[in-house]
Protein backbone atom coordinates (compact mmCIF):
# COMPACT_ATOMS: atom_id res chain seq x y z
CA UNK A 1 0.00 0.00 0.00
CA UNK A 2 1.25 3.44 -0.50
CA UNK A 3 1.94 5.77 2.02
CA UNK A 4 -1.39 8.08 2.58
CA UNK A 5 -0.61 11.77 2.08
CA UNK A 6 -1.27 14.07 4.53
CA UNK A 7 -2.15 17.86 4.13
CA UNK A 8 -2.48 19.99 7.20
CA UNK A 9 -5.61 22.42 5.84
CA UNK A 10 -5.65 25.80 7.81
CA UNK A 11 -9.22 27.88 8.49
CA UNK A 12 -10.30 30.27 5.38
CA UNK A 13 -8.75 33.96 5.89
CA UNK A 14 -11.98 35.25 4.00
CA UNK A 15 -14.66 36.62 5.84
CA UNK A 16 -17.10 35.45 3.71
CA UNK A 17 -17.36 31.58 3.85
CA UNK A 18 -20.29 31.55 1.76
CA UNK A 19 -19.52 33.35 -0.98
CA UNK A 20 -16.13 31.62 -1.23
CA UNK A 21 -18.38 29.00 -1.40
CA UNK A 22 -20.25 29.60 -4.01
CA UNK A 23 -16.81 30.47 -5.82
CA UNK A 24 -15.43 26.95 -5.30
CA UNK A 25 -18.94 25.35 -6.63
CA UNK A 26 -18.69 27.63 -10.20
CA UNK A 27 -14.86 25.96 -10.21
CA UNK A 28 -15.80 22.62 -10.13
CA UNK A 29 -18.69 22.84 -12.45
CA UNK A 30 -16.08 24.30 -15.08
CA UNK A 31 -13.97 21.35 -14.53
CA UNK A 32 -16.94 18.65 -14.45
CA UNK A 33 -16.24 17.24 -11.23
CA UNK A 34 -18.64 16.92 -8.23
CA UNK A 35 -18.45 17.07 -4.70
CA UNK A 36 -20.27 15.46 -2.25
CA UNK A 37 -19.76 16.67 1.06
CA UNK A 38 -20.48 13.51 4.05
CA UNK A 39 -21.34 14.71 7.28
CA UNK A 40 -22.10 12.15 10.48
CA UNK A 41 -21.56 11.87 14.28
CA UNK A 42 -18.25 9.54 14.59
CA UNK A 43 -18.92 5.57 14.20
CA UNK A 44 -21.67 5.83 12.12
CA UNK A 45 -20.33 4.30 9.36
CA UNK A 46 -19.02 6.99 7.35
CA UNK A 47 -15.81 5.35 6.07
CA UNK A 48 -17.62 1.24 5.50
CA UNK A 49 -20.56 3.32 3.15
CA UNK A 50 -17.48 4.95 0.87
CA UNK A 51 -16.06 1.41 0.56
CA UNK A 52 -19.77 -0.05 -0.60
CA UNK A 53 -20.30 3.18 -3.06
CA UNK A 54 -16.32 2.99 -4.22
CA UNK A 55 -16.78 -0.64 -5.01
CA UNK A 56 -20.39 -0.02 -6.86
CA UNK A 57 -18.86 2.85 -8.66
CA UNK A 58 -16.19 1.74 -9.83
CA UNK A 59 -15.36 1.63 -13.71
CA UNK A 60 -18.40 3.30 -14.01
CA UNK A 61 -17.29 6.59 -12.24
CA UNK A 62 -14.11 8.29 -11.30
CA UNK A 63 -13.68 8.45 -7.67
CA UNK A 64 -11.71 10.11 -5.40
CA UNK A 65 -12.13 10.84 -1.44
CA UNK A 66 -10.98 13.51 1.11
CA UNK A 67 -10.82 11.73 4.65
CA UNK A 68 -10.98 15.12 7.31
CA UNK A 69 -9.92 14.37 10.31
CA UNK A 70 -8.84 15.81 13.75
CA UNK A 71 -6.23 13.81 13.91
CA UNK A 72 -4.77 10.38 12.76
CA UNK A 73 -5.06 8.33 9.18
CA UNK A 74 -7.13 5.35 9.90
CA UNK A 75 -10.12 6.47 7.74
CA UNK A 76 -7.84 7.14 4.56
CA UNK A 77 -5.87 3.41 4.88
CA UNK A 78 -9.25 1.86 5.01
CA UNK A 79 -10.24 3.59 1.76
CA UNK A 80 -6.57 3.20 0.31
CA UNK A 81 -6.40 -0.41 1.37
CA UNK A 82 -9.77 -1.22 -1.23
CA UNK A 83 -8.20 0.64 -4.00
CA UNK A 84 -9.57 3.83 -3.74
CA UNK A 85 -8.18 7.63 -4.45
CA UNK A 86 -7.30 8.95 -1.13
CA UNK A 87 -5.75 11.84 0.79
CA UNK A 88 -6.45 12.84 4.39
CA UNK A 89 -6.87 15.98 5.40
CA UNK A 90 -6.10 17.17 8.73
CA UNK A 91 -7.37 20.03 10.47
CA UNK A 92 -5.59 21.36 13.20
CA UNK A 93 -8.21 21.05 16.26
CA UNK A 94 -10.63 22.31 14.17
CA UNK A 95 -13.93 20.84 13.91
CA UNK A 96 -15.34 21.23 10.87
CA UNK A 97 -14.45 22.47 7.40
CA UNK A 98 -14.91 25.58 5.60
CA UNK A 99 -14.63 25.92 1.55
CA UNK A 100 -10.89 27.38 1.90
CA UNK A 101 -9.61 24.45 3.44
CA UNK A 102 -11.93 22.21 0.99
CA UNK A 103 -10.37 23.66 -1.82
CA UNK A 104 -6.78 23.34 -0.69
CA UNK A 105 -7.51 19.56 -0.12
CA UNK A 106 -8.76 19.98 -3.77
CA UNK A 107 -5.92 21.57 -4.56
CA UNK A 108 -3.52 18.97 -3.24
CA UNK A 109 -5.17 16.14 -4.27
CA UNK A 110 -5.25 17.20 -7.79
CA UNK A 111 -8.87 16.26 -8.80
CA UNK A 112 -8.81 17.80 -12.42
CA UNK A 113 -10.58 14.49 -14.19
CA UNK A 114 -11.70 13.00 -11.39
CA UNK A 115 -15.66 13.07 -11.69
CA UNK A 116 -16.65 12.32 -8.29
CA UNK A 117 -14.52 13.42 -4.86
CA UNK A 118 -16.73 13.01 -1.39
CA UNK A 119 -15.09 15.00 1.47
CA UNK A 120 -15.37 12.52 4.33
CA UNK A 121 -16.03 15.31 7.04
CA UNK A 122 -15.12 15.03 10.64
CA UNK A 123 -17.36 13.31 12.81
CA UNK A 124 -19.65 15.67 14.54
CA UNK A 125 -23.09 16.27 13.70
CA UNK A 126 -22.98 20.28 15.13
CA UNK A 127 -20.37 22.36 13.58
CA UNK A 128 -19.52 20.89 9.85
CA UNK A 129 -23.77 21.60 9.18
CA UNK A 130 -22.56 25.51 9.89
CA UNK A 131 -20.01 26.02 7.09
CA UNK A 132 -20.60 25.66 3.47
CA UNK A 133 -17.76 23.94 1.83
CA UNK A 134 -18.63 24.22 -1.75
CA UNK A 135 -20.13 21.19 -2.37
CA UNK A 136 -22.46 20.48 -4.55
CA UNK A 137 -24.38 18.44 -2.54
CA UNK A 138 -24.20 17.22 1.40
CA UNK A 139 -25.51 14.06 2.77
CA UNK A 140 -25.70 12.77 6.49
CA UNK A 141 -25.63 9.82 7.41
CA UNK A 142 -27.55 8.69 10.96
CA UNK A 143 -26.95 5.24 11.80
CA UNK A 144 -29.73 2.77 14.18
CA UNK A 145 -27.75 2.98 17.21
CA UNK A 146 -28.06 6.82 17.86
CA UNK A 147 -31.26 7.02 17.74
CA UNK A 148 -34.52 8.70 15.57
CA UNK A 149 -34.81 11.56 18.10
CA UNK A 150 -31.22 13.22 15.80
CA UNK A 151 -33.54 15.31 13.71
CA UNK A 152 -34.94 16.98 17.01
CA UNK A 153 -31.92 17.74 18.67
CA UNK A 154 -29.44 18.21 15.70
CA UNK A 155 -31.93 20.23 13.41
CA UNK A 156 -29.18 22.09 11.35
CA UNK A 157 -27.63 19.39 10.41
CA UNK A 158 -30.81 17.73 8.62
CA UNK A 159 -31.74 21.11 7.21
CA UNK A 160 -28.70 21.96 4.89
CA UNK A 161 -28.54 18.07 4.13
CA UNK A 162 -29.45 16.97 0.66
CA UNK A 163 -29.99 13.20 1.92
CA UNK A 164 -30.56 11.39 4.41
CA UNK A 165 -28.49 8.19 4.90
CA UNK A 166 -30.01 5.75 7.80
CA UNK A 167 -27.15 3.50 7.94
CA UNK A 168 -26.89 -0.02 10.28
CA UNK A 169 -30.46 -1.15 9.66
CA UNK A 170 -29.37 -4.69 10.24
CA UNK A 171 -29.23 -4.15 14.11
CA UNK A 172 -33.18 -2.13 14.04
CA UNK A 173 -34.30 -5.63 15.96
CA UNK A 174 -31.82 -4.66 18.88
CA UNK A 175 -32.62 -1.12 19.20
CA UNK A 176 -35.67 1.13 20.29
CA UNK A 177 -35.58 2.95 16.58
CA UNK A 178 -38.88 4.38 15.15
CA UNK A 179 -38.46 4.48 11.57
CA UNK A 180 -41.32 6.36 11.53
CA UNK A 181 -40.84 9.12 13.60
CA UNK A 182 -36.85 9.80 12.26
CA UNK A 183 -39.05 10.46 9.04
CA UNK A 184 -41.13 12.59 10.68
CA UNK A 185 -38.66 14.62 12.45
CA UNK A 186 -36.01 15.02 9.64
CA UNK A 187 -38.89 16.03 7.31
CA UNK A 188 -40.14 18.65 9.33
CA UNK A 189 -36.73 20.39 8.68
CA UNK A 190 -36.72 19.42 5.21
CA UNK A 191 -38.99 18.10 3.23
CA UNK A 192 -37.00 17.91 0.30
CA UNK A 193 -34.35 15.49 2.03
CA UNK A 194 -34.19 12.22 0.54
CA UNK A 195 -33.86 9.56 2.79
CA UNK A 196 -32.37 5.71 2.30
CA UNK A 197 -32.60 2.74 4.45
CA UNK A 198 -29.20 1.23 4.00
CA UNK A 199 -26.79 -1.57 5.60
CA UNK A 200 -23.49 -0.47 4.85
CA UNK A 201 -22.08 -3.85 6.16
CA UNK A 202 -24.57 -6.45 4.39
CA UNK A 203 -24.95 -3.79 1.07
CA UNK A 204 -28.86 -3.75 1.82
CA UNK A 205 -30.21 -0.64 0.06
CA UNK A 206 -26.68 0.47 -1.22
CA UNK A 207 -27.61 0.31 -5.00
CA UNK A 208 -30.13 2.55 -4.52
CA UNK A 209 -28.17 4.97 -2.92
CA UNK A 210 -25.02 4.38 -5.33
CA UNK A 211 -27.70 4.91 -8.01
CA UNK A 212 -28.83 8.35 -7.05
CA UNK A 213 -25.55 9.34 -6.33
CA UNK A 214 -24.66 8.36 -9.95
CA UNK A 215 -27.44 10.26 -11.58
CA UNK A 216 -26.33 13.58 -9.27
CA UNK A 217 -22.81 12.92 -10.82
CA UNK A 218 -23.73 12.78 -14.17
CA UNK A 219 -26.54 15.28 -14.03
CA UNK A 220 -23.51 17.65 -12.95
CA UNK A 221 -20.83 16.94 -15.50
CA UNK A 222 -23.10 16.42 -18.40
CA UNK B 1 -44.57 17.14 34.59
CA UNK B 2 -43.51 20.86 35.56
CA UNK B 3 -42.47 22.58 32.59
CA UNK B 4 -38.54 21.99 31.86
CA UNK B 5 -36.83 25.59 32.18
CA UNK B 6 -35.01 26.63 29.64
CA UNK B 7 -31.50 29.00 29.92
CA UNK B 8 -30.26 30.60 27.04
CA UNK B 9 -26.46 30.40 27.98
CA UNK B 10 -23.78 33.01 25.93
CA UNK B 11 -20.40 32.30 25.29
CA UNK B 12 -17.73 33.89 27.49
CA UNK B 13 -16.13 37.34 27.35
CA UNK B 14 -13.38 35.93 29.66
CA UNK B 15 -10.13 36.22 27.13
CA UNK B 16 -8.76 33.20 29.58
CA UNK B 17 -11.15 30.37 29.79
CA UNK B 18 -9.19 28.26 31.71
CA UNK B 19 -8.78 30.65 34.50
CA UNK B 20 -12.28 31.28 35.27
CA UNK B 21 -12.86 27.17 34.83
CA UNK B 22 -10.66 27.14 37.91
CA UNK B 23 -12.51 29.84 39.46
CA UNK B 24 -15.53 27.96 39.44
CA UNK B 25 -14.05 24.94 41.11
CA UNK B 26 -13.10 26.68 43.74
CA UNK B 27 -16.23 28.27 44.01
CA UNK B 28 -17.89 24.95 44.03
CA UNK B 29 -15.57 23.63 46.30
CA UNK B 30 -16.39 25.80 48.89
CA UNK B 31 -20.19 25.44 48.41
CA UNK B 32 -19.76 21.42 48.61
CA UNK B 33 -21.06 20.53 44.96
CA UNK B 34 -19.29 18.31 42.32
CA UNK B 35 -19.60 19.01 39.23
CA UNK B 36 -19.11 15.98 36.73
CA UNK B 37 -19.14 17.10 32.81
CA UNK B 38 -20.36 14.15 30.92
CA UNK B 39 -19.39 13.93 27.67
CA UNK B 40 -20.05 11.81 24.11
CA UNK B 41 -21.03 11.71 20.48
CA UNK B 42 -24.54 12.19 20.19
CA UNK B 43 -26.41 8.65 20.43
CA UNK B 44 -23.96 7.10 22.67
CA UNK B 45 -26.74 7.17 25.63
CA UNK B 46 -25.62 10.17 27.92
CA UNK B 47 -29.21 9.90 29.04
CA UNK B 48 -30.44 6.74 29.52
CA UNK B 49 -26.57 6.45 31.74
CA UNK B 50 -28.04 9.50 33.56
CA UNK B 51 -31.41 8.49 34.77
CA UNK B 52 -29.84 4.42 36.02
CA UNK B 53 -27.19 7.20 38.17
CA UNK B 54 -29.57 9.34 39.39
CA UNK B 55 -31.96 5.95 40.12
CA UNK B 56 -29.19 4.35 42.13
CA UNK B 57 -28.20 7.55 44.17
CA UNK B 58 -31.39 8.82 44.83
CA UNK B 59 -31.74 8.88 48.69
CA UNK B 60 -27.76 9.03 48.77
CA UNK B 61 -26.87 11.93 46.88
CA UNK B 62 -28.81 15.20 46.35
CA UNK B 63 -28.34 15.20 42.78
CA UNK B 64 -29.21 17.61 39.15
CA UNK B 65 -28.81 17.70 36.17
CA UNK B 66 -28.20 20.40 33.35
CA UNK B 67 -28.85 19.02 29.94
CA UNK B 68 -27.22 21.30 27.50
CA UNK B 69 -28.16 21.21 23.57
CA UNK B 70 -28.20 23.38 20.34
CA UNK B 71 -31.86 23.49 20.63
CA UNK B 72 -34.67 21.01 21.93
CA UNK B 73 -35.61 19.90 25.45
CA UNK B 74 -36.06 16.40 24.40
CA UNK B 75 -33.63 15.04 27.26
CA UNK B 76 -34.35 17.24 29.89
CA UNK B 77 -38.11 16.24 29.28
CA UNK B 78 -36.62 12.76 29.73
CA UNK B 79 -34.44 13.17 32.93
CA UNK B 80 -37.59 15.45 34.28
CA UNK B 81 -40.11 12.57 34.24
CA UNK B 82 -37.79 9.88 36.21
CA UNK B 83 -38.25 12.72 38.94
CA UNK B 84 -34.45 14.54 38.86
CA UNK B 85 -34.44 17.93 39.42
CA UNK B 86 -33.31 19.23 35.44
CA UNK B 87 -32.50 22.15 33.68
CA UNK B 88 -32.01 22.97 30.09
CA UNK B 89 -29.06 25.08 28.48
CA UNK B 90 -29.46 26.41 25.46
CA UNK B 91 -26.00 27.12 23.49
CA UNK B 92 -27.54 29.04 20.70
CA UNK B 93 -26.04 26.83 17.98
CA UNK B 94 -22.68 26.86 19.83
CA UNK B 95 -21.12 23.00 20.06
CA UNK B 96 -19.67 23.67 23.62
CA UNK B 97 -20.06 24.90 26.89
CA UNK B 98 -16.93 27.23 28.42
CA UNK B 99 -16.78 27.81 32.04
CA UNK B 100 -18.82 30.89 31.77
CA UNK B 101 -21.96 29.34 30.25
CA UNK B 102 -21.43 26.22 32.90
CA UNK B 103 -21.68 29.13 35.98
CA UNK B 104 -24.66 30.55 33.92
CA UNK B 105 -26.31 27.87 34.04
CA UNK B 106 -25.40 27.27 37.30
CA UNK B 107 -26.58 30.32 39.02
CA UNK B 108 -30.08 30.02 37.09
CA UNK B 109 -30.49 26.29 38.44
CA UNK B 110 -29.60 27.01 42.26
CA UNK B 111 -27.51 24.04 43.06
CA UNK B 112 -26.44 25.42 46.53
CA UNK B 113 -27.25 22.52 48.87
CA UNK B 114 -26.84 19.97 45.68
CA UNK B 115 -23.68 17.39 46.02
CA UNK B 116 -23.90 16.73 42.47
CA UNK B 117 -24.73 18.36 39.72
CA UNK B 118 -24.06 16.42 36.05
CA UNK B 119 -23.26 18.65 32.99
CA UNK B 120 -24.39 17.25 29.73
CA UNK B 121 -22.59 18.52 27.53
CA UNK B 122 -23.40 18.86 23.72
CA UNK B 123 -23.30 15.48 21.94
CA UNK B 124 -19.96 16.16 19.97
CA UNK B 125 -16.71 14.02 20.47
CA UNK B 126 -14.30 17.10 19.25
CA UNK B 127 -15.30 20.71 20.51
CA UNK B 128 -16.05 20.05 24.33
CA UNK B 129 -13.06 18.22 24.95
CA UNK B 130 -11.28 21.41 24.13
CA UNK B 131 -12.96 23.37 26.57
CA UNK B 132 -12.46 23.31 30.50
CA UNK B 133 -16.33 23.89 32.31
CA UNK B 134 -14.59 23.96 35.77
CA UNK B 135 -15.92 20.94 36.31
CA UNK B 136 -14.65 18.42 38.98
CA UNK B 137 -14.13 15.70 36.73
CA UNK B 138 -14.91 14.92 33.13
CA UNK B 139 -16.29 11.55 32.06
CA UNK B 140 -16.97 10.36 28.77
CA UNK B 141 -19.26 7.75 27.25
CA UNK B 142 -18.41 5.81 24.05
CA UNK B 143 -21.04 3.20 22.63
CA UNK B 144 -19.94 0.04 21.06
CA UNK B 145 -21.42 0.82 17.80
CA UNK B 146 -19.37 3.74 17.70
CA UNK B 147 -16.41 1.36 17.43
CA UNK B 148 -13.06 0.84 18.98
CA UNK B 149 -11.16 3.36 16.70
CA UNK B 150 -12.23 6.48 18.45
CA UNK B 151 -9.54 7.50 20.86
CA UNK B 152 -7.54 7.41 17.53
CA UNK B 153 -9.32 9.83 16.00
CA UNK B 154 -10.56 11.81 18.61
CA UNK B 155 -7.34 11.88 21.07
CA UNK B 156 -8.10 15.22 22.98
CA UNK B 157 -11.12 13.60 24.14
CA UNK B 158 -9.83 10.44 26.21
CA UNK B 159 -6.94 12.61 27.44
CA UNK B 160 -9.13 15.23 29.28
CA UNK B 161 -11.52 12.56 30.37
CA UNK B 162 -10.84 11.25 33.67
CA UNK B 163 -13.64 8.21 33.11
CA UNK B 164 -14.03 6.27 30.19
CA UNK B 165 -17.21 4.52 30.51
CA UNK B 166 -17.90 2.25 27.26
CA UNK B 167 -21.82 1.86 27.00
CA UNK B 168 -24.23 -0.81 25.02
CA UNK B 169 -21.74 -4.10 26.04
CA UNK B 170 -25.65 -5.90 25.64
CA UNK B 171 -25.22 -5.23 22.01
CA UNK B 172 -21.31 -6.48 21.59
CA UNK B 173 -22.33 -9.39 19.97
CA UNK B 174 -23.43 -7.68 16.76
CA UNK B 175 -20.65 -5.34 16.13
CA UNK B 176 -16.86 -5.70 15.78
CA UNK B 177 -16.02 -3.66 18.49
CA UNK B 178 -12.76 -5.18 20.15
CA UNK B 179 -12.25 -4.38 23.93
CA UNK B 180 -8.59 -4.99 24.57
CA UNK B 181 -7.97 -2.27 21.68
CA UNK B 182 -10.22 0.56 22.38
CA UNK B 183 -8.92 -0.19 26.11
CA UNK B 184 -4.95 0.08 24.84
CA UNK B 185 -6.05 3.01 22.50
CA UNK B 186 -7.92 5.10 25.64
CA UNK B 187 -4.67 4.47 27.78
CA UNK B 188 -2.45 5.62 25.18
CA UNK B 189 -4.46 9.13 25.36
CA UNK B 190 -4.36 8.95 29.26
CA UNK B 191 -2.63 6.19 31.40
CA UNK B 192 -4.80 7.05 34.46
CA UNK B 193 -7.95 6.75 32.38
CA UNK B 194 -10.87 5.19 34.86
CA UNK B 195 -12.39 2.29 32.39
CA UNK B 196 -15.76 1.14 33.36
CA UNK B 197 -18.16 -1.07 30.76
CA UNK B 198 -21.74 -0.60 31.35
CA UNK B 199 -25.35 -1.00 29.40
CA UNK B 200 -27.57 1.23 30.49
CA UNK B 201 -30.23 -0.06 29.06
CA UNK B 202 -29.44 -3.43 30.64
CA UNK B 203 -28.21 -1.97 33.79
CA UNK B 204 -25.01 -4.24 33.84
CA UNK B 205 -21.96 -2.27 35.61
CA UNK B 206 -23.93 0.69 36.24
CA UNK B 207 -23.40 -0.11 40.24
CA UNK B 208 -19.82 0.11 39.69
CA UNK B 209 -19.56 3.43 38.14
CA UNK B 210 -22.18 4.40 40.27
CA UNK B 211 -20.01 3.79 43.29
CA UNK B 212 -17.12 5.55 41.75
CA UNK B 213 -19.17 8.50 40.91
CA UNK B 214 -20.34 8.31 44.91
CA UNK B 215 -16.81 8.06 46.69
CA UNK B 216 -15.90 11.13 44.21
CA UNK B 217 -18.64 13.02 45.65
CA UNK B 218 -18.10 12.23 48.76
CA UNK B 219 -14.20 12.87 48.78
CA UNK B 220 -15.15 16.29 47.32
CA UNK B 221 -18.16 17.42 49.44
CA UNK B 222 -16.11 16.61 52.84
Amino acid sequence: MDKIRIIEVKESVFSDNNKDADRLRKELKEQKTFLLNLMSSPGSGKTTFLKGIASRLKNRIDMGVMEADIDSDVDAAAMAECGVKTIQLHTGGMCHLDASMTRQGLEEFGTKGLDLVVLENVGNLVCPAESDTGSVKNAVILSVPEGHDKPLKYPLMFQVAHALIINKIDVLPYFDFDIDKVKKYALMRNPNLKIFLISAKTGEGMDEVSSWLEEEVKEWCK
